[in-house]
């Protein structure tokens, strides 16, 4: 590819910009899997993702994209025609589903409508019904990247302990973590499913399930074939820093370059940054006068913000122009939103004048497309940030 | 860790050296794995593996390790207690079983006595036993790295042609691809199933599977449940650039530049430099007098050296003795020969003089760790480096 | 330091950003300087910087900063008391200047108002005064950063020539090439000062001479001692691809990437993206209502704009709330701007949606800042980009 | 360039192989020269460099060769026509001298038989001669690479103090400093001369001066021109951290790291680390039955080992058949040791493996090109290092 100056504006939700320290940190020599200074790194990153995770349980780390930590959820819990039940958050729920149907699972969908996140009173009420408690596994998405809608797990949690129902409850927070709050033991998660290209700012390539004692009660008798996935193949290994088979060495180092800088900026502060440049975002988007997906204020991602294009406006055609002049990949409408809503990420290693280039990028896109908008949205955005000033230095 | 001296010498076999231009390559931004940049270097990696491993077939990518193409290559293929035959070539030969028998295969193993490759002869006469034709696979492994031995899969090829019977016929060269010859083609192998970290210098998190047509046939029938792993979901996206779920995109970088690196020095080249540090090290093993566990000359291993201790000896001790005192990491002893062999590996980014250090290192390591031996053996391998002389550099 | 999200804003005018292709080419191990592979490399980069310089005649690199190649450009040339004309276009002459009288040379400053070009009619009439030709060289700055003002090199040359005065030209180009047009033969420079850091995208630690043949006649004779900027001393082994000394080996691997980058995008290509960001960042400063020093606009430089602070404001302070709210680091003031002006780089690898989040910084700090100002100066630049459309990416 | 299989060997007395943490520290964005975060750099390699020049005075960076730093010690504390007493302990002594000869002083040369260090009395008897004072430095080299030698600096400072001469010291320890002890403080030295690219284990293009009180004294009155190069300029910012003009900053962040490596090894154990490689390389070369330059033992460099070639062989055709057949940098003869000398580095980021590599290397190179010697080289610095065993990793 012939030079194009400038940096590449990367404001898809993920993979998101991988900070050059984690890229200098991947930049080394790869050590033997089975020496003593692997089991070091081995060591530290996974008790460092279990202080990301808030879980003082097991956590196990997978040479594989996020996806293989869905089907990791499923194949160590579960036996094959077990009922599942999921809920239709958007693309991504509807993705998993369909990957527990592949696996001969029996998943049932709670519908909704591409435009809030888990309805914990729909979820009890279906769990209620379920006397028999057919139901092995509830399994929902913590941020549902399609439609830009952040779910309450905790409420979920509630559901499930109001309505007696033992059934596991699974969560992906694959574009959650690192970026939004994510308690898993404090939630009463049994398995949590997470990625390594999102809020933790890796390139992908490393997936994670969290494993409360209940999830592993039920991988002893669960009868989906697995090795790959097995957590018992897996728990025994990474007890002693070591993985059993060969780990993705180089992403394991900046694995533990990621979590390092998490917490050197503090988790919290990463999460105030997160809703901030959030708020901000959709502050633009409100003055373009273009809809959002999400209808409740309190579900509103800070990860990402969806937007609608206008009716007979197609975000293919505007990402296009956008790439073409200003260098910037955005999200594509994903699912039954396919060429009707884009989306801005503006999470993992992010700041504000980055924030306010990528939405300078869409207001001028917006012009050049000629999609009907008022202007003043960046200048929204600046007024937000300025109002909301935290020191992004201290 | 604090620092030490000089470079380490990773002479496990596999992961390999990884050199700078793939390291550098892989230090890159990570792109938008659904743009036109990234559908460019998709396109060019499977095209890539292609030539590698001589197929005019499919070739699929997984984010994940060598052990994930193992499941991935009987998860596409098999149902539920399918019948495999496996053939005993050693410890990783053992561990396919194991994981085929995890899964819910029956596999079958015919034993080997570790001191040797594939016996066709065996593997015919089993086949013909078979009327019924019960068994649904054959694996073998290419290069066996517990034992340092090569088996001729042309041959087995053969035996199955010979016995007629329509065994998928499955072939692990993790450890071959890239340093040895291979031949998906020609040598009529139903799925190949390789990995990033060996012969293709990268660091590990990519896995392959080459595809027959047969295989892929009988893919359409086959029953265990799959989605990470899914040939079909993977096909479709791949003919265009695209995958079906986030890749390892960054490890993809270091595999377009791995590609390049091996076909600027031509493959053949690649893999006669191979044999003559092949040759070299073990005429050092023998002036040392020490044994090595492969008992037919033909069927040495290029990409590494199995080296048996004397009995009372242990390669465990003797292999911290020269990490210690020589920051080299050896390979181990694996399954039976757990403490008793240790392992030389000289594969992938490796030229002579790296080789000599190495052979430097295990001669000085046995005279530190007081193993009986005879000396010279680092004389005879700069002898046979100088006599078998061809240009590193043309 | 602890880690800060995001990247940083470096807008000063230059250092300019190091694109990400030319620190990964500096990564790279050092090679032998007086090896084969090394004067490829030494041909290359001597080779690349002429047609970067257009001229066909001698150029040198020198293991220094900017500030060396100054030096360079006096000592080959001239000979102690000799006096030497210089023009006080701003703060980077008046340095030149002292450092001519450090060195023991007697310079004549043409003052200036800090608020132009050089005035070539005032440089003819006093090289017309001077019939005994005492003035051995006129010395002037092509682009001025502390003013951000950009002189006409060809005028100058022209004026010279109307005097018929025999004095060397030496043009110093440090912080405009590689971002606007420079002609070193064209306009009849005798002696071109140039320097890595700037356009040519690298780190700082590379600095050039180019030299005419008159110029080279005149250090035939010049006797300022000089030895480590001796051209003579350089000139012999650089035809060869070799240097005197060793050289910076590793930011010649890095100036052969920006050579190279430059030429993918095409010099005209880069100039015309230089004054296209200078246009809309005119826009800006405008729409604010904020004075700038220059007072021609045919030598408004498109490398960095220079913004005054309305009295009673200290652009120390300003800059230090931009620095610790929005991660960006501007210009500073300097010499009698001191406190006074603040400057904005734009030049390198540099594209519109940084230039955006960089403006949107300066914005928002005027309001943190409380600097009075009038909003829509970010707004004014889209427009200005959004009319002034190019296509980015081609 | 087209592929070649493994590491180079870069076994030239300097530039040594940069180490992968350094690299990596140079591959970092570019900073503000002027702003908080590289003042913090700026302080820590200053005072980093006076520890490991073992000196309280003032130290000063240049972005240069070393080649600047020895005219920068020059230009500094000279006037024009100034004497200085230099001592020809090979080809960079003599090198010294001629720079110091095209700068306009009066080198006086003590001649030497290339043979051997500094002689102390030789000086003392000269000066003690020159009862007017006339020679106002004298300036020797601490590790003279053409020869491999190793002077003895407290015995200079010592002749100096008995022939109560007022002469300043100025020593060279380029290609010493961080690999053989060096203390400024203690030998009495008034000016060193460093380099970047030897035992700091950096990329050329940083060098050094480490100056006394009596040179800084000296510098008031000396008459040489200079800016560039002038103390005066450059202490007053670097005692804040900044440099009086734009500093070669990526350099320096690796300063840092070699900084930081040097001492985490621990000075002495890197001194030891050398004397044990430059032992063994000695055996080898003794064995061979061929010659080494340097006649007296107390004077072995353990930086490097020079290594004559027997009578009508050449050593260029030598180094061509290393360079080809195994991919090893070996440094030529100089001056008059033109085509009759090579020369092995072992300094730097270095270990007993890449050692016995390269001897092996050399051994074999031998061989190849049928230059008499006797076997056995390689056998005799396995049989030292093991001797002389020290956990190289501890």
């Amino acid at each position: 590819m012939p030079h194009t100056a400038g940096r590449h504006f990367l404001q898809i939700p993920g993979p998101s910009n991988v900070p050059d320290r984690i890229l200098r940190a991947i930049d080394r020599p790869t050590i033997d899997h089975r020496g003593p200074e692997f089991q070091q790194l081995g060591l530290e990153v996974v008790s460092g993702m279990k202080r990301i995770l808030n879980t003082a349980g097991a956590v196990v780390i997978y040479p594989s994209s996020g996806t293989g930590a869905w089907e990791a959820a499923l194949m160590n819990t579960l036996s094959p025609n077990d009922k599942v039940l999921m809920y239709e958050t958007g693309q991504f729920a509807t993705l998993w589903k369909n990957l527990a149907t592949r696996l001969g699972l029996q998943p049932e969908f709670i519908g909704g409508g591409w435009d809030g996140g888990v309805d914990a009173a729909a979820v009890e009420q279906r769990l209620r019904e379920d006397k028999a408690h057919a139901i092995k596994a509830l399994c929902v998405v913590h941020n549902e990247t399609s439609t830009a809608v952040t779910s309450n797990i905790a409420e979920v949690r509630k559901a499930i302990d109001r309505a007696k129902h033992p059934a596991l409850l699974m969560v992906d927070t694959i574009s959650g973590l690192g970026s939004i709050e994510y308690r898993h033991d404090d939630w009463g998660v049994d398995v949590t499913i997470a990625g390594s290209q999102k809020g933790l700012m890796l390139p992908p390539g490393l997936a994670f399930n969290a494993i409360s004692d209940k999830a592993l009660a039920a991988s002893k008798t669960a009868k989906m074939p697995r090795s790959y996935w097995s957590w018992e193949e897996m728990l025994g290994p990474i007890k002693n820093g070591y993985f059993p088979y060969t780990p993705a060495t180089n992403l394991l180092y900046g694995l533990r370059e990621a979590i390092a800088m998490l917490e050197e900026e503090g988790l919290d502060n990463v999460f105030r940054r997160h809703d901030r440049h959030a708020e901000a975002t959709r502050r633009a988007v409100m003055t373009w006068g273009l809809d959002m997906p999400c209808k409740n204020e309190t579900e509103y991602s800070s990860v990402l913000t969806a937007v609608r294009m206008p009716e007979g406006h197609s975000e293919i055609a505007f990402r296009k122009v956008v790439l073409d002049n200003f260098n910037m990949s955005l999200g594509s409408g994903l699912g039954k939103f396919t060429d009707k809503v884009f989306r801005i990420g503006h999470l993992g290693d992010f700041n504000d004048l980055t924030l306010m280039g990528a939405l300078a990028g869409v207001e001028m896109g917006l012009a050049l497309a000629k999609v009907p908008h008022h202007k003043g949205g960046v200048d929204a955005a600046m007024a937000s940030l300025t109002e909301n000033e935290i020191k992004s230095i201290t």
